[in-house]
């Protein structure tokens, strides 16, 4: 069983609290021989790091990785992988005034409920945070999946406000904020969040993730769908509420003429001629650009008061003073790009494993 | 690794093939002295049968359940229960023609791709058949979860109509044909379905599904989410493209302020004003009534020819001319309750053993 | 968590009870393409058959397998295969009088005091009837191994008389009641069983089972060591209490200039002037024959009354008298035999997945 | 899957070389609310530390534990527990020239060709080094058992003199450098170990653990049988051959009669008259004492050269002249306290979710 651990063959357990001594992660089933320096993963956790402009939480760490184990001479050895990333900034006593009363929306109350404490600083192990180690073992699955899998993310709906997607330009992504595809959105975004801001508000956010040059034949029957599986790596991430594979709920809508993805041949080999499917049929990747898109909630922890409880069974009000994130979906793009990559990296080693014939 | 095995410690394996000579389950880790006939899964099974009215498949199969072990005077014994359904109406014969074309949006070409060789009668292992086990998984999961939780599920949308939610009435849904909450709503659908049906066409759906009486802490951090394995649950069902937990997609254009369901004290217990996390906080369950919703897509058999490709890579058109459901997300509703059964029982023995204060 | 599995890729789930309907296992992880017919895994059941002869119970099963699943035109299609046998020669009766009282050595009480409940006609869940399953799944194992690896089990000891290990002779293992591979202590074995048949007693065996052409680099470091699951499986046999791997226990009083398993080059390969190891170092195979030896005790049910207590509590006596082993050591044979094969074939899918080098 | 993770509900995933930055493990499912200190681990550590006489390796390694998650203000939180021991005195350089030689005994050969690269320095992830992160698990074990579960080990044999077993005094364990149960034996065994290491030799051990206080019903059926896990948990010790439980291999020479452990009521409880069985029956507890007995073989590494090859191919010998155990076995015994403590803890949970009627 699994609580803190993800993937069957490419298994990734992470550990560590928001305000513990650090963070990280082990993963084992890498695979060995692959070239691996710390620099290889640092790059991916810079994208995901707080306080980089003013629409994220200003938490300022540096999120610095150091390998422990694994990797000898330069290249992974097939043993377990270990990554830990210190917690620098911490400001436990930011956190001081909420540590008897539960926040709306947070873990609190459950965690308390479940195991009769919590580490209250900053979440403790319920913080996003943990995400910085699931960024760390996605950098090593892209290794794993080799440079003929390309996985990029972006963000496509903020609040109200989504993305033209006739408009998309991945090119356009690393050059503003929000990993938004389409500039003029950017723009629009930038004046929205600023608004959300300074209310001290917050709002949703919609993910895509899409994974190009996935070969045919990951994920497997039944229980083993790629697709229930990207399903539940993204619905594991925090404050997620909704994950589409391919056309997702606007399926619904469709009549079986419309949603077919028909097949023609292209240069000797079977091509489709529309992607409603999103790259998995029957669980199975197709070859095609494997869609996956993932919808964040509002931050929870907001500056007007909300009413709640306290341990005690007192009804009481709190605010959340301390430093967070006004739309938190912006940082889950890299975050869901690292599960994409993970998922499909267990798949790739489960495929070689059972049967794949080609 | 799990290919064919749902669940951890309450784990579901399933076996068979459309038209194979049987299908069934084995479920492993159920706890003893539970009071189990086969006319308790007899009961679900049936209504989940298909050929009960002119808008599911015309396949006629008794769909007789019979317990082949783990049950000794009429009580389990905490052994493996393997429940068994034969099947009795193949008819090998309707699927010939489609033996070496790849249907589009069917498994057959990723099928093919991966393991050389697959069984094309009525989809063998991919064939919606398969769900007839978890829902005979899914009764014993609820006498595990024992009559103080309540799940039941509904059909909300088929094609481009949504009930009116407002007019939600659950006494309705076993008064016809679609599981449908809204009366008005299903007449509308009747006539719709109709002519679908009739231009051999089909439509995709929404089903939602609610599970009330589901004590706090079921579910655990990071990777044991309860709201994550439900999605996977929902992802692995057939034609599944969307999974949402509580205001799901629709939270990422709220506020923190309208998306913070508050906490008051009702009769000494904690109670919510609202449920826009649907039963979820954290990945751990809050008291609330846990609700998700899972898109099905349009039925891929239609009767208008498409185009498509053969084994031997020849362009081709296919029609699909075997007994098929006109919007298959009808019978799905059986199989999400079971899923959501099969998810709460296993979380259910996972809190047992991990932890729970309470 | 797999109480009734076996296995992480190459997976076996058993079910049933020996006087249930029938029993069988589910293969889950089978490679496709793997020719496959009932008769190739009937030869094996054959071999394991109680009743063939006056050293092994006398209960007459057929033991005919029915694969239900996972196989189409006579080729394994990568999905579940479920194999059935059905119980024929049950005769519940024998049983009733030991239904409240707890057989020494027997799972009687532990199973009550565990479950509240159970089983007793012919052990239930706990008879050696088990095994039946597992050779059926030992069987499909040795096909996923393919004809290069040898797998060949022997009785080396009944009570106190072990064969001479220097007349070892494979072709004579066949030739006697007893799998024994010299055919100057078969005969002595066979004048003291017949006493201790007589007497209505039992004695206990040891089991040598040798897998010859595993290929170099089945196992992994640590938790995942091939000479530990191999115990594992050894030990999971019903009445086992011992297992070792090469010398065993014998390597405890031996030097390490003794116990050095040396190298030298032969025909440009790496060859061991020796094999102490038995096969197996670090947890990994070596390319020598993998050795595994295993004790079973003697047969709880005999004929002199033993001191027990019965379900209230009460001090009794009780002598078993059904059909029985006068040493189920013999029968362990074909099972040991095929619980190599399933750990075999589980460490060949799981190096192909995981990054095996040559 | 589970290459270096132990155990499925107290799950212990260890990582890292011997001559890296670090070693540790991560405990997942920890239940909550246990009181821990570095302390609690420290003690269990310092027992198994390497130098603390001249029977065993003279590395000097502090061992000094350091908790890094998983504990709020001095208790569990439910959350995983990382533990984390730092290296301190590797000496690269006393493996350089073993780089390219393959010693024989060890992992060198196998490691090389099953990954293609193996951390030479120390054995790397293959050292005896990583036994240090089982103890520090089992220490946390321990505490998830509770005081009534007492597991103590000793040394019972080394190299061809083993112990009087009548002489057996657990007082005597912790007074003599082998944690020898008799004193005369110890005695006995200085002066002849004393030979062995000025010879450059070594010889190999039996180690004996016992728990008492274990309830009633830990273990399950068939796969899941706790004397099955303890063997898999024994066997995955570095360099252990053999493991038995009870009477082991010498049940084999035993008839029914004698090998029955008879019931009887004691003080309104069921009590055995003696204890062949180990503790075990069916693979489950009986609230005996469980006997757990394994044979660790002689340290490989010696200074008599010995005829070995390397990575060419090329015929050499090989004389391993750094810091070893002329008897590895000695240390071997806290760590099978550890892995009883790890196997029963986990027992534990899966009784408490799966359907124990006491």
């Amino acid at each position: 069983m699994s609580h803190n651990t993800f993937g069957h063959l490419f298994r990734v357990t992470t550990w560590g609290e928001s305000h513990g001594p650090a963070i990280g992660c082990v993963v084992d089933g890498c695979p060995p021989l692959i070239e691996l320096a710390e620099a290889d993963i640092q790059t991916f956790l810079d994208r995901r790091r707080p306080g980089q402009n003013r629409f994220t939480t200003q938490r300022r760490e540096p999120d610095s990785v150091r390998i422990m184990s694994g990797v000898f001479e330069g290249r992974t050895t097939g043993t377990p992988v270990m990554m830990m990333i210190e917690n620098v900034d911490q400001r436990s006593k930011d956190y001081s005034d909420i540590k008897d009363k539960y926040r709306p929306g947070h873990a609190d109350y459950v965690y308390m409920q479940k195991y009769g404490i919590r580490d209250y600083r900053g979440g403790g192990r319920s913080s996003a945070r943990e995400t910085a180690s699931r960024v760390a073992a996605g950098a090593l699955a892209r290794k794993v999946l080799g440079s003929g899998v390309r996985i990029r993310g972006a963000l496509v709906q903020v609040g109200e406000i989504a993305i033209d997607r006739d408009a998309w330009d991945w090119e356009t992504v690393d050059r503003n904020p929000f990993w938004c595809p389409d500039p003029q959105t950017a723009a629009r975004w930038e004046d929205y969040l600023d608004g959300v801001r300074k209310a001290g508000s917050s709002v949703g956010a919609v993910i895509e993730v899409v994974a190009e040059g996935v070969p045919v034949g990951l994920g497997a029957p039944i229980y083993g769908k790629l697709d229930a599986d990207l399903a539940q790596a993204m619905m594991s991430i925090n404050a997620v509420k909704g994950v589409e594979i391919g056309d997702g709920f606007a399926a619904a809508a469709l009549t079986g003429e419309t949603n077919a993805d028909e097949m023609r041949m292209k240069d000797g080999a079977v091509s489709f001629t529309s992607n409603h499917a999103g790259g998995v049929l029957g669980g199975i990747s197709s070859g095609q650009p494997v869609v996956c898109r993932f919808a964040v909630k509002p931050t929870s922890s907001i500056l007007s008061p909300r009413a709640t409880v306290d341990r005690e069974g007192n009804e009481t009000e709190i605010v959340t003073k301390g430093r967070h994130d006004p739309c938190v979906g912006i940082r889950a793009v890299p975050v869901g790009e690292a599960m994409m990559a993970c998922v499909l990296a267990d798949h790739l080693l489960r495929a070689r494993a059972q049967g794949q014939a080609s």
